[in-house]
Parts: C-alpha cells; structure tokens; sequence
C-alpha cells in the first residue's frame, strides 16, 4: 500500500473547534503520521497566534492551507467516504467502528476516494445532525470511568491508526540463533571453569549447569554473544590459574 | 485479560519534562486509558497551575498522586520491565518495538510485574545513557520527512495500545442477513411496480434488475429493510394506480 496515494486524498474536518491551539496541535499530530490537509468548519475567528504555538514553526505549512467553512454541508460536499467520531454510544448514533477496524476500511477506500474524519467541537462532540452525514461513525476505546480525550488526542490515535494501516505488517525479523554445536562447546567450557573453581558439586555437576542451561535458553544466544562468554571464561580460567603466583 | 489489575502496575515515567503543560497534558491521557500512575524524574519546579490547566479538573487526581524523584536510579528502582521511547533510530540504540508489538508483551508482564513507559525531554528525547536501563526501546511510527510528536501524543498512542490489547479482540459482529426467499420477493414485487410505472423494457425485463440486484446485494439488506422497502413500493404502487382517477 502506497503511504502517500493514500494520504493526500485524506482530510480532517473539524467542526466548530472552539480553541485554536487544539487546531494547532491537530496540525502536528496529523502532519506526523502524513496527512496534511485540515478543513475548519464554522470558527474562521480563531486566533492565529494561539494556533501556531501549539502547531509548532514545524507544522505551520498545514496552517497555512486550512481550508475554512462556513457550513458543514459545503465543507462536506466533496468527500466520498466520511467517518465521523464520537465518545457518546447512543444506540441510535451506532453501529460504532474501532480506529482500528475503520483505519482499515479508510486506507483501502482513499486509493479512489476522498475521506473526511469529522471531529466534533471539544465539549459536546459531534449532535446527530452531523453524524448523519456519516458512512461510519468510530468511538476511541477508554477506560469506562473516565471519557475526556483531547481534541488533539482523538485526532492523534486516528491519524495514527491509519498510518500504521498503509504500513506493511510488523513482524519483527526473528533473530539468527547459535547452533547447538557452538552451544554446547560454550557449557563445557563454562563447566569446566566452575569445576575448576570449585563452584560445581563433583558428586553432581549437572545441577547447576541445569540452572544455567534454561537461563541461557530462555532468552536465547547469538553465535557473537557465545563466542563473548567464551572469552571471557577463557580469561577467567586464566585469572583463576594465575591470582596466586 | 482484566484491564484493572494490569494498568495499575503500568506507570508513565518523565525523565526531565521541560513544561509544566505537557505533563498536564499526559495525565489527562493516561487516565483515558486506565493508567493513573504519573513519575516525574528531575523536574520538580514544574509550574503546578499550568499543570492543572492542561490536565483538566477531570484528571487533577492523577496529578496529585506523581511521585516526584531527582535521579533516575531511584525512580526506575522497584520496575521489573522499562520500556523507553525514542524517535532516534540509531543502531546502538535498538532493537525497536512498534507499541503495538511492545504492548502486548507489556500486557502480559505487567499482570505480575510494574512497568515503567519511560519519555525523555521534549526537545532532546532519551539519551544513550537512560537507553540504558529499558528492557524494550519503542520507536512510534511517523512518516520519513516529519518526526517530531508532542510528548503527551506520544504517551497517548502508547496508552491506547495498552488499553486496546487488554480488550478482548474486536471483531465487529457480524449483522445477519435477509434470507434469499425475502429478497427474492422483494425483487418480484419491484420489478412488478417498475413494469407497471412503465420503467422495464417488456422485452428485457431483466436488465435494470440486474442492476437493482448488484447494488442491494453490495450493502447486503436487513430483514428489516427488506419490509420498509416492500412497504414503499406497495405504497408507491398504490400511489401510481391512484394518481389520475
């Protein structure tokens, strides 16, 4: 999946922001995970100063092309797909995606079409009148106690759901293990040293070598990291021959 | 997975934040996301009204509660797992998790042990040297040409895919579907209306339908919707033949 394809054709939509340093601050998270275009819906008043504080001098280009609305159908009337976001679950404002879900939905559709994220104004949200304009309407998970996300917040975990979507998927590269040979070569080694020193029980040597043997296994060795212990229970063997003469 | 008892044994650890307001900023977003343990390392001067204002009342709580200390030895002290943060992605520095990858381990461990997300400074981020102490190192993903994420998004994304991995996974349930012989009765009586208001070909009935066909089954239809829409067109089939008498 192309990043930037998808990007471009993504807005987010604020309706009725009340404090321009949220929009400021959307400008930055958006601008982090890609998406530059920002459209402001009914508050042409906010002051500018305030805004690109928060924006940071980094993030003032997507300021700077803000596109400012009077009313929302105007402002909508462009967007193929429209998402809007809501904290309040009322049966008849659902069915609600997750940011997750939706993000996947949203990158597959913005290759062709234009995708708003409407986000409403940050003490009541967006009313049922906007969410009617909306193909899908996604609620951010939280802890049931306590639902106050910032304005900026909300578009941030967005935003960044939809990056981490036209990403290719994150399976970490597995690790190239040491072979048992050069394992087992490195317990000897270490076997002897604690013989040597007299940490083992002659009577039953293997018991502490047990011990080692799954603290090695859990976290698992590199052929470096094997071939790191063995110098330095080579050196100690030295040390342990040497301390007293 | 019990959300509870694992974000209490989570806490978000700020290495020298240079303002009083992010700090608000990331209570407000950790207690969305269950986490209510703040530590505050190397800036006790933080002006404590700024706080508050960024934090909101709703989230004064958790403020009252960080623990503030002056060196780092001591905050990380009692931690099992430290998992740092960093936007620098050099090679000594690694390897890196995605917090998606990072979250779910820390989901698991922090059931039996405390967790530490550690930040560095706003303009700086974690050194080497704090590196150092994390079990895991998060880099969040952004785009290649703009880098630079506010702290309390950063805690934020961190929190939400702590939060979202103790939620049991969110497959949307699926939505159950008209059976065939209710739209099959659907589409008899549409074609009959539309064959009535002289709309089909006589000759190819079957054309337009096709259509008609394609586009419900892409939705897919409601038993529900299946009977308003019967309910119109026999409303409108009433309307049709009463129109002119």
């Amino acid at each position: 999946m192309q990043g930037k394809s998808v990007t471009k054709n993504i807005s987010i939509v604020l309706y009725k922001p009340k404090y321009a340093g949220n929009v400021g601050a959307v400008a930055r998270a958006a601008k982090n995970m890609g998406i530059g275009n920002i459209v402001v819906v009914g508050a042409a008043e906010l002051n500018p100063a305030e805004m690109k504080q928060r924006s940071t001098h980094l993030a003032v280009d997507v300021l700077d092309k803000i596109k400012y609305f009077d009313d929302i159908d105007t402002a909508l009337a462009d967007f193929q797909y429209i998402v809007g976001t809501t904290a309040r679950v009322g049966k008849a404002r659902g069915p609600f995606g997750t940011p997750r879900n939706v993000a996947q939905k949203i990158v597959l559709l913005a290759r062709k079409n234009k995708v708003a994220l409407l986000f409403g104004p940050e003490d009541t949200g967006l009313a049922n009148k906007e969410l009617h304009y909306c193909h899908a309407v996604v609620t951010i998970p939280s802890t049931r106690d306590f639902k106050s996300l910032n304005l900026s917040h909300a578009v941030m975990i967005l935003c960044y759901e939809i990056f981490t979507a036209t990403l290719p998927p994150n399976d970490p590269a597995p690790l190239k293990w040491a072979r048992s040979a050069e394992l087992e070569g490195m317990y000897a080694q270490i076997q002897e040293l604690l013989a040597e020193i007299g940490f083992l029980n002659p009577e039953n040597p293997e018991y502490w070598m047990m011990h080692l043997r799954r603290f090695f296994a859990r976290g698992g060795l590199l052929s470096r990291e094997v071939k790191i212990i063995r110098g330095i229970c080579r050196q100690l063997a030295w040390a342990a021959r040497h301390k007293t003469t």
